[in-house]
Order: C-alpha cells, then sequence, then structure tokens
C-alpha cells in the first residue's frame, strides 16, 4: 500500500477524516471518470481551500505518491484516471464564486465551480462565460482551464484559453503561486495563465480562475438546414464564413447520428445524409438580418429543406436533439454501445466534408458503425463508434478504426484534439501529430514536476496504446 | 571582440555578406530600440528563412553568443536592446504572408510581417487582424507575439494572445518547433503557442505565426466626450460597460496631453479636464443605436460637451490628435522631452480614475510632468514623462515618480505592463508584481535556455534599475 496508515492519519488531519476515503466503493468509483479508461487510486481526498491542496502536495512531494486533481469527472479521454494510483484529488468542495465585477468584465471562482453554476450567477447581470461545452451542467471550471474545453460557441466566441487572465496554482513542490491578473490586457512577463490551460493537471494544480466574462447576445436564432449530400452541408459552413458571416453555433449530424436520435429521443429530424443547425445571435435587428442571410446561403449551398425559429421552446427541442447525440447513439443497436475513443478532432474548417467522409470510408473498411456531429463551423468534429463491448474482434476493429481516423486528421492539417484533451486515449497520436514540439512539452513537465507526482503517465508519458491497456469493465468481465 | 574574424566567415556563409554587419554605424543604430536604453551589439544579422536562424542560432549556441532577435524595433522598454552585445538579429527580411485561409479564419506569416502589410492584404476580403497597435505602420507581428501587444481595439476585440493558433520557433539549440494548429479548436497539450506570447525573445525565435482573423466591421463612428472632471470621464466608461455595451475604443487623455496635441497639431480639442473618444462599430443598425446610449451615458456621467461623428476624415482628425500624444508631449515645454518610462499600465477597468488621480498626484509631488493617456475601456493606461534630458535631477525625479507609478498600479490590483512588455524598463518592477510567480518564470527561462543565449539579461534576469544603468546619449553628452 503506497499510503499507510500513518499518512492516512496525516491527509486526514489536513482535509478531516470526511473527506478522505480508502473504502473500496470510493476508489473503484473515483477511478473512472468518462472516458472508457479505468484505474483504482489508493485514496480519494477532497480538500476544501488551497492552503489544504498546497499541504497535500507537499505531503505527496515528500512520499512521491501520486495526484490526479479531477473536477465534474465528465473529462472523455482519461485525464482523470488515476493510472499510476495515488491520490484522487476531489475539487468539487471548492466551489465558490468568489467575486463578480462586471465593471471589471471579470470574475473569480475556486476551480471546483462548475460552468452552468457560474454563467447562472452572470445571467442577472446580463453577462456570461461563453464557452458551452456539452457537459455543462457537470464539468467545473478548473477542468475546463485543465483541458481548454470549449463547444458549440467557439467560432464567435473563443475556448476556454481565451478567457483565462489568471490563476491559483499549486505547484509540485506545494508552493502557491499566482499568474495572470485582473487586467484585460498584460505584457508582464511570460504568459503563465495560458500555459497551464490544458496541462490537465501535470504541471501544477489549479485552485482558482480569474476568467475574462462577455455580454450575452440580446437574442438567438436557428435554422435547420437539411442536405441530401455531405459535402454540401460542409459548402454551407464555408460560404457562410467567407461572407464573412460568423454563426454563433453551427451543429453537423450525420445520418446515423439523425437515425439515432430520431429513435431514441423522438426528435423528428429529417431523415437526410446531413442537418446543419445554424444558430446567429446578437442584437435582434443583426438576428433578422443574418437569419435571412444563412437561409439564402443553405437553399443555395444545396439544402433540400430549411427551416427557421426564434421560439425558445422549438430551439430547445433541435438543440437538445444534438445534445441527445452520444446516448442516443447507444440506442441505435441492439448489442452496441457508443464509445469515444477518436471523439473531439479539430480540421481547418473547409475540411469539415473531407473529414467526414474519410471517417465514413474508414467505418466502412473496418466493419464498424461511426457517428459523425460537431461544431462544423470550427473544424470540431466528434466521432462516436458503435461497438460491441463483450466482442474483442469488435474492439479490435475500433482501435483500428480510431488510428486511421487520427492519421486522417493529421493529413488534413487538423489536431487530434480540438477540445477534451489528450489523456490517455489521444496520448500515442499527439505525438504522432507533433513530432517537433513533444520534446518540449516533456522537457516543461521535468522542469514544472521533477519527481513526477503530478498526474503522471498522462499525454506525453503515456506509453500505452488506446486499448491495449484498457480496464474496461467488460474485458474484465471477459477474461474471467 | 566576441565575434572574431573567423565567425565572422561562417556567419556570413549562413545569411551572405549583405545581410551580417559590424560597421559602427549599424551597430549604433541597431543599440537602439524605441526605448530610453542603448547598448551596442557585437554584429548585425538579417536571415532571410528559417533555416537560417536555425543555423545562426546553432552556432551561437557552440560559441556562447547572445542573441537578441528584433522586429520592427519600436518597442518602449528595451525588449530588443542587445544589453549583453552579441548578435542582433533583424527578422524584417523575413516579411512573406505565406497563407490567407479565409474559409478557415486563418493566415500564415513570417514573423517580419508589418502590421498595416497585414490588414492592407487582409481588408479587401473583409477580414483583419484586430489588435491596433500605435506602431502598426513599422511594428512586426514577431514583435507583436514577442510582447503580446494590442492596442485601442482589445476591450472588445482582444490582444495579439488571443488570435495565436500556431507558431514556428527556433530553440536556443537551433531546434525548429511548430506549436499549436491550423485548427479555431486546440485541446492537444500544452498551449505552447500561448507560452511563447510575451516571452520576448528569451525562450525561442519566433519565425513564423498562424493567426486567427476576424471579420472586418462593417461601419464605425465616434463620440467626443469632453470632462470638467477626470473622475467623470471614468464613471462614464465603467457606466457603460456595466449596461453591458463595449465600445470598440475608448481613448481618454488627461488636460496635458489634450494641451499638447492642441498646441503641436492643432487638434482643436475642447481645454478640459478629459476628453473620451469613444468607438463603436458593426453593423450600421448596431452603431446607430449604440452612439445614441454612448451619447446618453456620457451626458449623464457629467459630459460638459458630447460630439458625434461617423464622418472619416472627422473620425480621422481626432484619432490622429490621439496618435499624436506621444511626440506632441516632447513639444510641450522647451527644454523637455517625452520619455516611456511608467508607459503602458493597467488595472482592473473600474480603477482607471482611481490610477490617473493617483498618477497626477505623484507627478506634482515630484515636480514632473505627466501626461496620462490610453485605453480606458480596458484599463489601459500610457503615462509620458516629460524631462530635462540633459538634467541629472530631472531624471532622478522621473525615476522616483516611475517607482511610485508602479507601486501604486500594483496598489490598485493592476500590472505594470499591459501591452509593451517587460523588457529592461519594467523588470524591477515586474519581480515586485509578481513576488510567487517570478521564480517560475526563471525555472521555465533555465529549462528551455540552459546557456543563457536567447535576449539574455532581460525580464526576470535583469539585474539593473529603470534608469541607473541607462546609456542614454544626453548621459554620455553630460559625462563628456
Amino acid at each position: 500500500m503506497i499510503i499507510d496508515a500513518k499518512l492516512t492519519k496525516e491527509i486526514a488531519s489536513i482535509v478531516g477524516e470526511d473527506n478522505c476515503s480508502t473504502s473500496v466503493a470510493d476508489l473503484y468509483t473515483y477511478g473512472f471518470d468518462s472516458s472508457i479508461h479505468h484505474h483504482t487510486p489508493d485514496m480519494v481526498v477532497r480538500p476544501k481551500a488551497t492552503s489544504e491542496v498546497s499541504r497535500l502536495v507537499k505531503l505527496a512531494s515528500r512520499e512521491g505518491i501520486p495526484i490526479v486533481p479531477r473536477g465534474g469527472g465528465t473529462g472523455l479521454c482519461g485525464s482523470a484516471v488515476p493510472i499510476m494510483g495515488g491520490m484522487v484529488m476531489d475539487l468539487t468542495r471548492m466551489n465558490l464564486i468568489k467575486e463578480i465585477r462586471l465593471n471589471d468584465l471579470y470574475c473569480v471562482v475556486q476551480a471546483g465551480v462548475v460552468y452552468d453554476r457560474l454563467n447562472e450567477a452572470l445571467a442577472p447581470h446580463k453577462f456570461f462565460f461563453p464557452p458551452s461545452p456539452g457537459s455543462g451542467e457537470a464539468c467545473t471550471i478548473g477542468g475546463m482551464v485543465a483541458t481548454n474545453a470549449s463547444g458549440m460557441r467557439a467560432v464567435k466566441y473563443g475556448a476556454t484559453r481565451d478567457y483565462v487572465l489568471g490563476l491559483e496554482v499549486v505547484l509540485a513542490d506545494g508552493s502557491v503561486i499566482h499568474v495572470g491578473t485582473n487586467t484585460i490586457k498584460n505584457s508582464s512577463g511570460y504568459q503563465l495563465e495560458r500555459f497551464f490551460v490544458g496541462s490537465e493537471g501535470t504541471l501544477g494544480i489549479i485552485t482558482e480562475v480569474t476568467l475574462k466574462v462577455a455580454p450575452k447576445p440580446k437574442k438567438a436564432a436557428m435554422v435547420l438546414a437539411a442536405f441530401d449530400r455531405l459535402e454540401d452541408a460542409g459548402s454551407c459552413v464555408s460560404n457562410l464564413i467567407s461572407i464573412p458571416l460568423i454563426p454563433s453555433a453551427t451543429e453537423l449530424m450525420d445520418d446515423i447520428c439523425i437515425r439515432a436520435v430520431n429513435k431514441a429521443v423522438k426528435a423528428g429530424l429529417p431523415e437526410v445524409q446531413a442537418v446543419c443547425m445554424i444558430e446567429v445571435d446578437g442584437d435582434p435587428e443583426i438576428v433578422a438580418k443574418e437569419l435571412k442571410v444563412v437561409e439564402d446561403v443553405a437553399r443555395k449551398s444545396g439544402a433540400s429543406t430549411v427551416q427557421i425559429s426564434d421560439d425558445s421552446k422549438q430551439m430547445a427541442r433541435w438543440t437538445n436533439a444534438r445534445k441527445s447525440v452520444m446516448s442516443a447513439l447507444s440506442r441505435l443497436g441492439d448489442d452496441l454501445v457508443s464509445v469515444s475513443l477518436a471523439d473531439d478532432m479539430a480540421v481547418p474548417i473547409s475540411r469539415i466534408p473531407e473529414a467526414v467522409v474519410a471517417f465514413h470510408r474508414i467505418a466502412d473498411e473496418n466493419h464498424v458503425i461511426v457517428g459523425t456531429y460537431g461544431h462544423a463551423a470550427d473544424g470540431n468534429l466528434h466521432t462516436k463508434m458503435l461497438l460491441n463491448p463483450c466482442s474483442e474482434d469488435s474492439w479490435k476493429r475500433g482501435e483500428r478504426a480510431v488510428g486511421q481516423i487520427f492519421d486522417a486528421v493529421i493529413q488534413l492539417g487538423g489536431t487530434v484534439t480540438g477540445e477534451h484533451g489528450v489523456g490517455m486515449s489521444k496520448a500515442p497520436y499527439m505525438k504522432k501529430e507533433r513530432p517537433d514540439a513533444w520534446g518540449t512539452m516533456l522537457l516543461l513537465k521535468q522542469a514544472m514536476d521533477p519527481k513526477n507526482i503530478l498526474n503522471p503517465g498522462k499525454m506525453m508519458q503515456w506509453e500505452g496504446g488506446i486499448i491495449r491497456d484498457l480496464r474496461y469493465p467488460c474485458r474484465d468481465l471477459i477474461s474471467k
């Protein structure tokens, strides 16, 4: 046991007995995030304050114990899975919104604040924190910073990184530093507040975040355009952007996703090759004008039907159909579940049609079903693979298809992860994507965490494949 | 001589004889940037390609020769002054706009491309790269990335850092790496493209930049509001932002700046305590609506006169008046020149009035004249100090005032540099501003540049004061 009785007592003296656990149920549960990976930690700790995080890290540094910070556990690639054991540090008790200073266009929150809670607090003041991750009702601001999370609105509003003004971070030796500023502008030394963005807990533990906020648009409206040819949906997006008209969201769904949501949640979407849900927002006059442009461009790009709505109920139905894709895909085939493997690639926007066509070809060649959807206007595509969890062969075909999808994305000038992070699932492919920058990342990791206690074994350090080292419950069942 | 005949020959074989120089005139000239600092380099090199930069850095690494990358030389705090001698690397020959991919919302440029040239290339396509530095007609994109430059429009459009998608960087050992992506979204490992932003050539030499571009607003219009009380101008800005209405620019000028431009360029501005030039931009309908709101808020905030214009000539006159401040201040008093010392502090937006009042008090107490102006809506303030360059006493009073201004800014929760960088002028105060993060910056510098050849002696490494080690020409003249 890496954490013995004496250490357990010391840890309890820091966070309180109720906030550290070695119960089998807790350890098993905290061995998951929302990815397919799993590994049991030795302890779960739930600090309430930065000072507690600092003391825990000092202890871990002294004893050489891995620490894996964890927000809402909504990550899809294993960033919060304690692959080397040690402590999982659940930060959700650090959930204070400390300051909202709208005159100064910023707010200060603890890492464990949930995305939707922050926006609920900002809404009455007509402001918001724009990145809109699909997991907004559960994911934390700290987790969003740690993965540079975004969502539907990045093409118009940017990703988390564009809003991080300052951070409080606990370093690998337990010292606490403050990086960035409370100002909109900052040229005062290295932009460390952006350096920690996307570092997935491997460089330091983010305990507090100063975020820029933006005025909430007064109105939004949507166009649902149906296309008989997938390529036309892609052209529609490119045609809009080159006007230029930047939609606030452009959600693409292919035929498999359409069928899945129509079956599972009776979404009533047109059963065509692809639909695009295009949202525009802003002042009512602009929304009205842009809606007409979007409708016109969609028709000229080959849309077979175009529906328009600014009715909040109708828009919510469309948005919910889109949000249901991930779960609906698991109910498309009887023995199949939808798994997140190659799940958030991004390509240059104009390469979207080629990417989707390539994914379909790869799916066919490997005899797997792949549903493709995503944020077409920012080049970010999700695929979910439908696999039989109890079939070794199904997993193997899936793994092969994942590799080919990532290769296709790199070939198209894209990246293997646009908004979820690297963790374990994408580590081998990040290395492929970044043959020359990878070494610099490792160098910086070693400088920042010489004892390698901060989320070890992830990103550049991950030596396994995607599924080879997978501890998927069904796999354990099969092997028994 | 740090660079002997043999090395000179080797360097000439890399860049060509015409592109390296040890002539006294060149060395003297390249010893300056636009700051008050000066130090003569041992050689000036002007590479044309990344491969040449790489070979030069390899040579410098082998021989332990300092390299100071330089763009347009418009920096105001000594970032491009070769304080330890060695090579100044002028990157302005690397001035290719390599790609403009508007469908994909990005462009790729070499580091030496001038800001205005890039925007001239983007304009016909109705796109632009928004940060608008005052030195836009001369400063380079590489320099802007290296200092996180911005300008008038940051409150609405962000700073350079918010547009950097990818970089090509030559590291301290001469190896070339590519960081970031060609995609709008990226969660693929450490955000190194943002890490190099603001590093002022101390972590690597930026040779190529992939920038996000934005749709150019269709129309702009301006309000010129005159205030008899400086505090009212500050309240006006806060009142606008909390509506929320985010202007595209809000330029504040105090009475000293107003007098200076009225005298020097006959700007014809109202001679009051403060003027605010508030620009709004976007679709014509929105501009018209927002202009009315701005006018109303300005009056309610106590403006004594309010002028409105969407006439391009009138707007250019106002903008030029603002742009003339720096040079006009040098012509306000007979024996005085305007110097950039405490020149681009930023405070939380609502603290602007307190900051300006503090600057005036500090100026009075030290018997120096300080003109204050700046980008009020993003909290970024410029002060220029009017000093007698031939008076030791005048410099000493100036130095004391600078220290007090920086202290006041830190006290107000601000930063000593919002958009120009640290270089030498602000190094002692960055240390004061960042007592706990400073060590991490130094650690990363040491990891990235173990031989300390990349712009050595700057930022965290600067041991001098602001003026103590100053090689200002007049100072040399006095000492003779």
